[in-house]
């Protein structure tokens, strides 16, 4: 679906990263394919509509594909698309700049404080 | 402030940016110090108080600092940090990303619904 009031690529990229969960599933779907119940499994305090909502979210960009198995029991795996395996370095890449510049931000504060 | 609950620099990361301000901040403030005012007219649609919640969290977590000139007429400066202006290119990844891989992604999801 389109976006007619944004067309900024960052603005989309961050509004489909936004809030706890999307980079917390990319970061357990990054070694391959997990059906649904071990996603709740690695993700304890999310509920099962949650889980849910966030999957078809990440579907929906395009990150992640969901493969429905008819097979008895029968059941669904997730797993990241090309795309989605792409995006892992760039998060990856933002939680070694939160690390990295800790001190910094930090001394940062404080001197404004002081200031 | 330190968090208790999670110790997942990606996830402080992602929290701190999240929403549609932090993003757009960065990228009114990569080009210079700007005034209050300035971020104002470069984000028509922010109200005065959001803008400046905004801008405080920014300010708390050590990306941007914010400077009171008490000459006439009083004013407030705002500039990145170091740390914020590493994060910048960063941030441009995720939007080149996003563009990149929006002809792949698309296909990714048609594919979905046609399975």
């Amino acid at each position: 679906m389109k976006d007619l009031v944004s067309s900024c690529p960052i603005e989309d990229a961050m509004r489909m990263l936004s809030g706890r969960w999307p980079t917390l599933l990319l970061y357990y779907l990054q070694d391959g394919t997990k059906r649904f119940s071990d996603l709740r499994r690695d993700n304890p305090t999310v509920s099962h509509r949650m889980l849910s909502l966030e999957l078809r979210k990440l579907e929906a960009a395009g990150i992640v594909t969901r493969t429905e198995h008819g097979d008895y029991p029968r059941h669904v795996d997730y797993a990241l698309t090309a795309a989605g395996r792409q995006l892992v370095p760039l998060i990856d890449a933002l939680g070694d700049w939160w690390e990295a510049t800790a001190g910094e931000r930090d001394g940062a504060v404080q001197k404004g404080e002081a200031a």
